[in-house]
């Protein structure tokens, strides 16, 4: 059968960036002539620092690559989302295939990339912006049916993973920790981006659209980061056996819509999150048939991104693309902000509480030092407020967080009866 | 977008078998009319058995189904490979597409299989054949280019993984944690299946197809399974940290040949199958970059196994098939019999051990009552003989297997000048 080997489409490629993962492309790309891929051309910003590779092949000149016919996929890896943003779109409308890592401009941007692609007939593929090298975009686009798909729950930050792996197990403070996630470069250039949950963020936004069909804006789903995770909170978690990692989920509820937000959560040792440590990533899909798969891997880093990178690029020989089906073969689902979670919440001052918007109170215990609550209150209450990101105040799901309505009604009731005693 | 919805084919299901997970399908699709899916007709042994679903959908005649120019699908999910082996021959002959979860069935005829597709045109889908649920055929086939993929190493049969975790974590005898599977329902009706390593044999022959576009035949690979293993073999793992799991796996050698087989194996902690109880299944993927990716979920059991069915059901309506990328769009990769692998054996007699095979042995304890040794062999003289599968033999890899041909000379050296003391 080796005569009919290599029938793959040749792809001369168009690089925009030249760092660790660039240059690791670079380096792969000549060593794998299979591949069939090579590199013309690569954009970089600082024409006088010095590269592992022919002057020739760099230029600072953009256009130098987006209008090349020969070059057919532009391939950007830049840490600059507004740039970005103009070498994909052009790159689309140039006709030319495109690979970005660039979670932030993908998932703010999404809605109009969808259509430039439908638009333009190209391909525009991004599994690095969702979990590195797990992945886990194409598995949702492509196995998963959206109607057989029950939920799904990841750790998809490795940096705030990092942070609360070496906080709770190694007794870091969050400064240190952030600043060796930040040397390790499993952080953001701008760590607010990781810690306060607006990468998590911006991956569920994509996440969300290839496995529900919806397609959101980041800014306008629920979110928080670690930023006020504290030593305490970990403690109470411990000893019921907790950990708490931040997690991005998505749960198809009663009525069929999709209830998804990213906040830090208690998770149970039979969690496969559990055991997601440092820098990794895992996302477990709950699939048709009460079923689990979990996937693992590396989430943060010079290589799992580059591996991604060429998984997406190889691809490119088979004309893959994503099809977006759950939005344009089915009916996509769409969000809900209609339902009750259960949260444990710290807080210094208890007058930052507003106690008022908790159905009902199951634990309650403070001194002079602040104390803590655990109680159950309606969604709408997270995402039209802010009390609960304040300074001093945490807010942590519990690991079962979803309250069911008929159990709400039964739970209601019974608090109501106990109200007196507990709050 | 709404009215582009619904846009994938209607399939008219005819299905084979109605146990646990053909019923289970049965009402997952009468639940869920958006899959576009409905079962026309059911072929069953046994007429007379109750079942929870109306008469008029059951027959005894598979040609009804496999005649029917209405039915553009057939599911076959029986317990008899030679009848599975009929079912889906006929239908790809007849143009239909096919699922089925016969991994020994696919296994054994997977060069005519492959060819049938070919030549008839039509899709034939089995994820369920590998790891049950856990998206892996897909995966391999579609993720990870061949030029990429290092190696993949997987614990792919939940029966004796289950059997190893409850003997060496509940110290249950061999006897009662086979019972217990089989009652369970992980376990194949035949037992030597599982322990003897040819349902993992089975798995990792569809594995390579689809990881290296290698076509082998089952018999040809290099297998054994638990049925030798013992307490005390566990206990020497322990000692070091290490547990024990069956391993179907590939790895690329330095001649850009492919290493193959399924062996027991002493797992250390930070491999994430260490983590891999009782009837899961796990794999790790090794890719570009030096990246690992880790795959877990269910290996065994109905509705893992429906699961992935479903999922291939539902594949088919946007018409995928496995191209075989590996096989006809590349070179396939070739396997390799010229390597080296450090082994762990212990013996009842020492006699049983043809001392002879062995390029140095760096560990050697034994006592009236058997023992052990740790050392490095040619993997010819297992390919080739049977003594290490004999009983009173157990023979387990190591944690680190694979010794490089640089690494040989120079331990062969010192291995010469510690000879005489050693052996």
């Amino acid at each position: 059968m080796s005569e009919e080997a290599n029938k793959t489409k040749p792809l001369v490629l168009g690089l925009f960036g030249f760092g660790v993962v660039g240059e690791g492309l670079y380096k792969v790309l000549a060593k794998t002539t299979s591949l069939n891929a090579s590199i013309k051309k690569v954009c970089i910003k600082h024409p006088n620092k010095k590269r592992n590779a022919p002057a020739e092949l760099f230029t600072t000149d953009a256009d130098l690559l987006l209008n090349d016919p020969e070059i057919n996929v532009i391939v950007e890896m830049i840490d600059d989302s507004e740039a970005a943003y103009s070498i994909v779109t052009t790159a689309i409308k140039n006709k030319k295939q495109a690979v970005s890592a660039s979670k932030k401009m993908i998932a703010e941007h999404l809605e109009e990339l969808i259509r430039l692609q439908q638009e333009h007939g190209v391909s525009f593929l991004y599994e690095a912006a969702a979990c590195a090298s797990i992945p886990v975009i194409r598995n949702l686009e492509e196995y998963y049916d959206n109607d057989l798909l029950a939920g799904f729950q990841g750790v998809v930050n490795g940096s705030t993973n990092y942070i609360l792996t070496k906080m709770f197990e190694d007794g870091l403070d969050y400064k240190e920790a952030l600043l060796e996630a930040q040397q390790l470069g499993f952080a953001e250039s701008n760590p607010a981006l990781d810690v306060e949950g607006i990468d998590a963020v911006n991956k569920l936004t994509v996440l969300l659209s290839h496995a529900y069909g919806i397609v959101s804006h980041p800014s306008k789903l629920l979110y928080t980061g670690i930023q006020n995770i504290n030593a305490n909170d970990a403690k109470v978690g411990a000893e019921k056996g907790l950990v708490i990692r931040l997690v991005a989920q998505a749960r198809k509820t009663n009525d069929g819509k999709v209830a998804s937000f990213v906040l830090p959560q208690f998770v149970k040792k039979d969690n496969p999150l559990y055991n997601v440590r440092n820098e990794y990533n895992g996302v477990v899909i709950k699939s048709g048939f009460a079923d689990e798969q979990f996937f693992y891997g590396k989430g943060a880093g010079s290589f799992p991104t580059a591996s991604a990178v060429l998984s997406d690029i190889s691809a490119l020989r088979y004309e893959y693309k994503y099809e977006y089906k759950k939005l344009f073969y089915h009916v996509p689902n769409e969000l809900t902000w209609d339902f009750y979670l259960k949260v444990y919440v710290s807080f210094e001052q208890l007058q930052s509480i507003p106690q008022q918007y908790f159905e009902w109170i199951e634990e309650w215990h403070s001194n002079e030092t602040g104390g803590y609550l655990v109680g159950v209150l309606h969604v709408k209450h997270l995402l039209e407020s802010q009390w609960w990101k304040q300074k001093g105040v945490s807010l942590v799901l519990t690991a079962d967080p979803f309250i069911e309505n008929i159990e709400l009604r039964q739970l209601r009731k019974k608090s109501l009866e106990l109200a007196g005693v507990v709050v």
